[in-house]
């Protein structure tokens, strides 16, 4: 491990992480912002390329130990003066590493023998993202896919509400829906979206074979498309009072059923 | 509906309205906020009672329509300037109302013939409350019950985050966990724990009682006060290299069960 003292806050080090803040900045790198030690620790275990750490001198006394700094490239320290400029959480969270994407394609879903895929389509808020990707890697989700014009899932509110599953989850984002499912029907994998409207129960669905569970936007649901190629769209039943689940929670309760099923 | 012009920004509604964001606050006052067009007609359609609304002269004129008219108590105009000193959201919410909060006691809780009942054990995201909330609601629960030390459920962050579920579901917060579990018994109340440690699977619950599932701090998981009282805890299953569900996501999948176990 490089140490290096950071002095100038307009240091080019410095002005990336700033700028990883930012979705076009981030597509165009190809690296991303990871906050906090625990989550730094996370991507280590997992693989994740590092780029660059950012702390300040107390911090790397006080919290860095030696297994953790033999992980890490070069590390640079600021005055905490200039790394409160740097993070995007709400207190400081210690250190930041800038890291390189972890990138799968949409190809590479299709590897396992009966893959189980989610497919987002159009998710916006970052903290269901996040927790969306969390629950995946609990119930053995081989991968999740992202339709374009979802969240950016590298942003840093999506990398924390996932609690480090982003470094080991597959994802796949900025897919043309109509491509998705072109490639499912190709692949043989079974297209079961989750909407309201559905007249079959989840608990109806066989999830024994290839499957893709597909789950709509937070305001408007599915988008049409994907409702008129997708058979028989499943329904998660609730209170007649009610207008509808947090999508996270509904991939939880999908999920936890095809879990029990695959596996129990 | 009366409406009042209102020019000095350190008028007493105002003040009131950016009082009502602190929690010491709320609980001397017995008010809350509830922000946005669509949540102040929810708040009506549940019988919630209104006491002041503050809008902008454009809002109301655009927005406002006569339905919504005649349920509202006094209106009160401000310009734009001093409605953004106001809201508690992002972007603007257009018009914000101060209300009394309804107020549920634990005795009242044990009405039901078969109670369905959800405590959250030091609950202290805000998101996770008001999604935990909207859950609750889905799947029939007949009330929330919070131990003391949870984030409080008028807190604007989560009034929003359960999309109105707060109006209709009996809630009652800063409650004595050793109390509770002392009633629960008193009244037959099975107290069902879910924690990691479990030994039993969610879905070996039997439902058909009267039940109260209780659900852990986001960190730390249940007090050892809980874990010691009830009795042999329940787990859900998830991948052996995951840590942990996101807890509004463990109470959509319990409580989907437990809806399916006892409608269908």
């Amino acid at each position: 491990m490089k140490v290096k003292e950071i002095s100038s806050a307009t240091n080019a080090v410095l002005k990336r992480v700033r700028a990883l803040d930012d979705r076009a900045e981030r597509k165009e790198s190809g690296l991303f912002l990871i906050e906090g030690r625990t989550l730094i620790e996370e991507a280590i275990r997992n693989q994740v390329e590092l780029d660059n750490v950012v702390t300040t001198r107390p911090f790397m006394e006080k919290e860095i130990d030696q297994k953790l700094t033999a992980s890490l490239p070069t590390v640079n320290i600021v005055s905490d003066a200039v790394f409160k400029t740097l993070y995007t959480t709400s207190t400081s969270c210690g250190m930041i590493a800038t890291a390189v994407q972890p990138k799968s394609s949409l190809e590479q879903c299709f590897a396992p023998v009966h893959p189980l895929m989610v497919v987002g389509d159009q998710i916006q808020d970052p903290g269901n993202l996040g927790t969306i990707m969390r629950t995946c890697l609990a119930f053995g989700v081989d991968s999740l896919v992202l339709s374009k014009g979802s969240v950016d899932c590298y942003s840093p509110k999506v990398v924390r509400s996932s609690m480090g599953a982003i470094f080991a989850l597959p994802v796949v984002q900025d897919v043309d829906m109509e491509h998705c499912l072109n490639e499912f029907a190709k692949y043989n994998v079974i297209p079961l979206a989750l909407d309201p409207s559905g007249s079959r129960s989840y608990w109806e669905l066989d999830s024994s074979g290839p499957v893709a569970l597909i789950f709509g936007n937070e305001g408007h649901g599915l988008s049409r498309l994907v409702l008129d190629r997708a058979r028989n769209p499943l329904k998660i039943p609730i209170a007649p009072n009610c207008e509808s689940l947090n999508v996270a929670v509904s991939v939880g309760i999908v999920l936890a059923h095809v879990h029990k099923q695959r596996h129990f």
